[in-house]
């Protein structure tokens, strides 16, 4: 890792500078392939798969019975890690739940603020290495708790057209049955557009890889709304001597595994704690399976040391970061000034890996700095917030000629005259 | 106004679209001024200032003493009609305040979720006919209210190179300094890009016309996040004959007043209040100084008859109105069921006019069937959602063989090692 020593606010700019987008380099593959799913349909979906996922299917969705074959499969163990997961973050994300918001603003004039579910959503659960199937907890049990009424999820077929037992046990568990297997940008466009197997949704949630990433993108081209912008995943620790390197070391390679664009990036005021969880990580990464991945993600990634807490908080709200872990005897200190950060751990037994499986939290989180005006998925991501607002003839009169005046003061009349018409009967 | 008699649910699409976008038309402009604010700042905002507004400015900042002399210039009835407008929205977008929820999802295991501000947020406010001050209100309340630090507001000079008094009365008001004398595309390219002048903001919000709709959705390629996507703006009111004609006459009116393009959609199943309707609209229209626009909004409006309320409901929310007015006998049926709206207008003395200006809800609404998946702006729009965990040994000891059973079935040993060595520690 490459150590910067009192960096100067001027060269901060850099230090959280993240890889380059590449949005443009992808885009005409992109539109090709909503073009051709939005004139083909399920045909487009079936040519994309047999190209990118090298199989040819017989069927796309997910057939009842594969949902209780897969769960005889899963390991009883897993399952109950699951279960356990599963009741942890439903327990955090139905505590979300808020009431109706009511107030009478003038006698006679009540407004009120409800939130009722989006009726659609699509879930993208990506494949590739590894079946992420702690990402269907994450998306699927609040999606279920808003409820939504249909919630779609896609997900790409593996090298025998079948997705991982695991991965449709999990979907049949939080009761997701619409479950197809595509992936990559064709189940995005599918999502988006709609086939003649696939319904179209109001709004796609998910991770994926670069070119999911611009095809969530172009899908807001066409009324349907995303989760949130993505990029590669990221974690910044601040930490000093009171914390055991080897944690410290371990949770760096924890994001590091990612993938080589994975942003690691050590925080410390205390110069001393450096070494040590530098020898760490030199120790665990030889011993893990994915070390040529985390080994490129280590050398690109950083170690800063700030003369003071104030400079190394001010650095941390400037890169915004995804996962925020803090190990420092001024703990608060770093809790209270944080004001742009996915998601914060507290502590030397809260490790990343506890919000991205098991503790309850939401791992679904803004990357690439997003964190500054960007909330991680929650309950409210699978709601919209609508208003209501009755008045009767007392709070007419109250309320209608500062209505008229005002309408008249933008040279709106035919505002005003809805007022207007109205008062004149109350006279 | 078009009559639909029993439209079938296969033509409902029909009468739900919008005018066409034109997004990929006015995308080269959009480009061109993006680049040259990139490349020459201030500069550039004058160039574009002097071609699009006519005006040669000095400043385009606001000076204090600018707002004291505009203060002096308002008429004494106008400021108490934006006072109380103002109270109202202030209190009804106070009581969306919400408390951090706290969950210990198991003994040790501390999950909480707490709103911070959006430290940086741009206001967009339209100038031309009209002097927009009523926007003023509803982005830059609960902006403040929501804790926001920086709230920069810009909005198109007039042709005496000035902002309209009491546009500056009320930005004044709302506690607004940072008040810019700059419009359209390059306003909205100088907040995403900043400006030796201008700050960079995280987020844009208000409405504006398609160019400036372009360019916020150009400015989310610039980690720019925006409240919404936007369009003409829309009103659909279901009625039957209890409610006086003159008044859904003049609802449907102040709606086609914005603009040609605007939508203007009258739902019933009662086939009978629909002539006298149509003839309070012909008397109402002749009496606005607006009447051009309006006429030409009102031709290209609906009077759509639905043969039973299910239909009607039904047909409301795949239509996902902006505005939705319920004048009917079944006025609970008619609330109780709605899924897609940006806000509700319930009654005969409930004018959307009310809600424009002064009854507390907000006016930044979803339009063109967003409503099935955005939210109108409200408090929590200024605000991001951050998660907090905090784990002791006992929480660690009982999630983590969970944590490490899920990341080895994910193939992420390193994800499971964070959890080893701590639990390893704690054998």
């Amino acid at each position: 890792m490459n150590v910067y020593t009192h960096p100067q606010p001027e060269d901060w700019a850099a230090l959280c500078a993240r890889p380059t987008a590449t949005y443009e380099d992808l885009v005409p593959l992109v539109r090709q392939i909503f073009d051709d799913v939005a004139y083909d349909g399920d045909r487009a979906l079936d040519h994309y798969t047999q190209k990118f996922d090298g199989v040819e299917l017989s069927e796309i969705a997910v057939q009842p019975d594969a949902f209780a074959a897969a769960e005889l499969r899963v390991p009883k163990d897993l399952k109950a890690a699951i279960a356990l997961a599963k009741d942890n973050i439903t327990r955090f994300h139905q505590a979300q739940t808020t009431k109706r918001v009511q107030v009478e603003t003038q006698p006679g004039v009540w407004c009120w603020q409800e939130k009722r579910p989006i009726q659609k959503v699509g879930l993208y659960i990506p494949g590739g290495s590894a079946p992420l199937f702690s990402t269907i907890l994450m998306l699927a049990v609040p999606a279920v708790l808003a409820g939504c009424e249909e919630i779609v999820l896609c997900s790409p077929p593996n090298s025998e057209g079948q997705l991982p037992d695991v991965v449709l046990y999990t979907a049949a568990l939080c009761g997701i049955k619409k479950v197809y297997k595509v992936g990559g940008v064709q189940a995005i466009a599918a999502m988006t557009l709609g086939t003649t197997q696939i319904p179209k949704v109001y709004k796609l949630f998910g991770p994926g890889n670069q070119y999911v990433t611009v095809a969530k993108q172009w899908a807001t081209r066409y009324q349907t709304a995303i989760d949130m912008p993505a990029g590669p995943s990221e974690l910044l620790v601040v930490a000093d001597s009171s914390v055991p390197p080897a944690y410290v070391a371990a949770d760096l390679l924890s994001q590091a595994e990612h993938g080589p664009d994975s942003q690691v990036i050590l925080v410390t005021t205390d110069a001393a704690c450096v070494p040590p969880i530098q020898q760490a990580i030199d120790e665990q990464l030889e011993k893990l399976p994915r070390k040529d991945v985390a080994k490129k993600a280590i050398e690109n990634s950083k170690i800063i040391v700030f003369e003071s807490d104030a400079a190394a908080i001010d650095f941390i709200n400037q890169y915004g970061p995804e996962h925020y872990i803090i190990c420092s005897l001024k703990e608060d200190e770093y809790i209270d000034n944080i004001q742009n950060a996915g998601s914060v751990f507290i502590g030397k037994y809260t490790p990343e890996s506890a919000g991205d499986y098991a503790s309850g939290t939401n791992h679904t989180l803004p990357t690439n700095g997003y964190a500054k005006q960007y909330s991680g998925v929650n309950l409210d991501s699978f709601l919209k917030q609508m208003t209501f607002q009755k008045i009767d003839a007392q709070g007419m009169k109250t309320i209608g000629p500062a209505i008229e005046l005002m309408a008249d003061a933008e040279g709106l009349q035919a505002h005003k005259n809805a007022v207007t018409v109205r008062l004149n009967d109350l006279a």
